[in-house]
């Protein structure tokens, strides 16, 4: 299957006082994983987007469901995939599991902008070519990636 | 409109360095949104929620759209309302605008559980009661609500 | 006693499964203490600071105790004066308390800089007096702090 | 030399608009660093020390200097020693770089405690024997250590 993966331990900065991860925390682990596919599968690394080409990458949604707690000293393993590319926009699915059990999935989307401006800007052509290895079919029914 | 209304200025801690908020943080400022709520509207604080109480609230989905980026200084009035009400979970909305802008727009699903087990529980009614001050007409089509 | 007063209360997102406040969210609210007196007290506020004056406050040193825990739900009441001024740095110490009992003593060296180059610069001298309000005296025999 | 070593890159999470790493987010790393040195080194991880073991190992006290800014996609090596070790305390020494320039360098003290009451522990007798390895010849002069 064409997905990253990035390994992950719960760490004591992931969790709150109930022992549980605490929400906000999956946001950090997602951008994460993003940032480090960026770097060692696009070799596009965020300190070049942001540096030398003076881009940015928001989201402009996302959307997650947790069906089980994850806990301090949990292996979360984290895969990333596309399901879609667009000329400006990545619709991302990002999954956690621990063993045979999902704690996080995710989707979300990326526009790449301008840095100053935040205007939406057409991906490099080799960027749009590696972003291609990790393409899912998607659904065609899924409508939720900006244009 | 039964909203709860936060008031919060963007800090160097919640920015990236193109400038505009990192999105984990708009999850932190959501959480002390609800945080904040519990404690001064529903009378009932986290550390008495996981304390004496013994229960946990963590949220099994949450969905949110960032029409435009926030930025250091901006300050972002938070508004939640409460969807819908169930036995054990209760569906979220909670809005950021700066002005008249919206710059996040959220909602998500809490569901009470014991601390321990994290089964669900049934909410306590003094709770119930209170939580119907923030309940909008929700879209009947909407069915993101866990029982 | 010319401190600058700043209230926060334990939030989730502070502490870790033990139940205390996890030490590096006490810098978090250490630097909120900051960035909230350079606003309501200075009236410079960090986005100014950044953005139009194009200039950045990065840390050289600090140094912390911690007599005693908080934990979620503790109101603790900061207090920032400052030690000692000088042409481009400023030694503040930071105290947060909660009742009678000390939880965090900081001391710590801020110092202005370009916000590029990240060279020292002069204070602006507005900014110079109006720090002069909160300045205690300060032990001779302490030289913590850079020119 | 006697140290546990550990890299990370500098990523959107660490910095803030100016660019730099913000200062809270190195207590966050160097965190991270000590629990992956219980994990890795001591074979004695957080998850345990927590949990089955029912104890907490908090700081009593931290100081550091940052002689020079982090940013963006900056690789920092992080180096773990051990002062000291006292019967239910620890001084640690963790400095990282980047290249031959130090970005932080840091002292702090751990103190093992039981988990509810915080009050000290003493070691167990093979995790004060592994510590033994990265313990460095301190200065005599230095008397920063609890009992």
């Amino acid at each position: 299957m064409p997905a990253y993966k990035y390994v992950h331990d719960v760490m004591l900065r992931d969790c709150e006082p109930s022992g549980i991860v605490f929400l906000p925390r999956y946001f950090d682990m997602m951008h994460n994983v993003i940032e480090n596919w960026l770097d060692e599968a696009l070799d596009w690394p965020m300190s070049q987007v942001q540096g030398s080409d003076n881009l940015s990458l928001p989201f402009v949604n996302v959307s997650a469901e947790f069906p089980a707690p994850s806990r301090l000293g949990d292996r979360l393993t984290w895969r990333l995939s596309v399901r879609e590319i667009r000329r400006s926009s990545m619709w991302l699915e990002i999954v956690g599991t621990t063993g045979a059990e999902t704690r996080v999935s995710m989707t979300g989307t990326l526009v790449l902008t301008e840095s100053i401006a935040l205007r939406t800007r057409r991906w490099p052509d080799a960027i749009h070519e590696r972003v291609k290895d990790y393409l899912v079919a998607s659904d065609p029914a899924a409508e939720k990636v900006a244009e």
